[in-house]
């Protein structure tokens, strides 16, 4: 079972965007367009970014190399095809700048009366990239595998106040290729919860290894294990972020509002 | 309410999968990459169709000419906008022959154990072809707004075997543009109901208005009246295509398979 299902049998409401730009979201196609009708040059074209397998073995630290795994991973190896199955191509290259995902993510938070945005990957840091855009109905970010670009003082001090989690697996630093953007995304990481926590936020970056978790792969959710991940996880949002609701929603009662 | 939920609630398992090439199904941007590094000449690359609200609104039949509403059309053209953000680009170019849909919705239709394929639009004739591919799970088909692309006679014999209802809104003939379009589908898709019949098949050709349901557009899951008209179709499907699947069933514990 999935996560998206998982936590609906939890208990909570989820949905499912499509960042902007990719699957049910749409594109913009008007350039690609364009160059076939020869109105621009072909290197107008989008770099579209998609992998193969052996790629995807490295960077999602299923193993060491393609085709060997690591003793203790967690990724059903068995079900690659499958995987790679849900692949769709990446054309965040025809994206204007910001990404309209991070208002587009704080809108959802807003229509939905308040909501703890989960990001991956690619998408790790759009949780806080939308609280940065507004704030109001952000409950709580958890950014898993992702990259921690620096916030300025001031973005700094806003995202203290959203309780934060974030989240990586295992093997960090032994994929042969990639080992060094995954050591040094843990690294930025950690820097930025050491601010958030100095300016007084609720903040934890959690190593999954630490908490027990051993062999998490990229693609964590994915993993034999990921329900007890998910256990994990969903108990960490309720002690740290939705008591934060409770307390708004008795203060609105009280108040008749 | 779209269809989606309401036939969840209304008690059916339902699944809606997007077709190769298109949005979470992902598509080949093979080419695409190889004419951006100058190994394919530009107009290698596929045409990728989309439309803007002016063509919409003619091919969909919201008025005869944008943006001039019929005096009895149904779609709720205060969410047009919303309706624009829904629109993602057409990369059937970049499929192969035959679609790999059609044996994908047979899958489908295998794996669920028994399904009613229902296509509309572009994908309006996928359940024939789905069916085509493989009938032995397709307990009915719905085509609605689509095509009828004459079947061979021995396709039809085959068709004939699985109840099928196709399914026009209103106003075929009256948009500016799309008018003769409209005509030639309805006039198609009767005349392959009329050899269904004479086959000895199940077949209803459903124009909407001679149904009681006045001013559907194109998009009439969506038209203000969709779950009326969704109540109707549903009851076709009970008493044409789900019956078929009870006497299975039946049939089945009397076996004692």
């Amino acid at each position: 079972m999935g996560w998206a299902e998982y936590f609906v049998r939890r208990g909570h409401a989820v949905y499912l965007p499509d960042q902007s730009s990719r699957a049910r979201s749409g594109f913009d196609a008007t350039t690609i367009n364009q160059v076939r009708l020869g109105k621009k040059p072909p290197e107008k074209l989008p770099a579209i970014f998609t992998f193969g397998r052996e790629a995807a073995w490295d960077l999602f630290r299923f193993g060491p190399q393609y085709p060997e795994p690591f003793a203790d991973q967690q990724f059903p190896i068995e079900a690659l095809g499958e995987f790679g199955n849900q692949v769709i191509p990446d054309l965040n290259a025809t994206l204007p700048t910001p990404n309209p995902t991070y208002a587009n993510l704080a809108d959802l938070a807003r229509s939905a009366g308040g909501a703890v945005l989960v990001g991956h990957s690619e998408s790790g840091f759009f949780p806080e990239q939308a609280a940065l855009a507004d704030s109001s109905n952000v409950l709580g970010v958890v950014s898993i595998e992702g990259q921690c670009p620096p916030p300025t003082d001031a973005q700094l001090a806003s995202l203290a106040k959203i309780p934060t989690l974030i989240v990586f697996g295992d093997h960090l630093g032994d994929s042969k290729i990639s080992g060094p953007l995954w050591t040094k995304a843990l690294a930025d990481c950690k820097a930025f919860v050491r601010r958030l926590k100095a300016a007084g936020g609720t903040a934890l970056l959690a190593e999954l290894p630490k908490f027990g978790f051993k062999g998490n792969t990229h693609m964590l959710m994915q993993d034999r294990n990921n329900l007890e991940v998910a256990d994990w996880m969903l108990d960490w949002i309720r002690d740290n972020a939705l008591r934060r609701t409770a307390k708004r929603a008795v203060g609105k009662n009280r108040s008749g509002d």
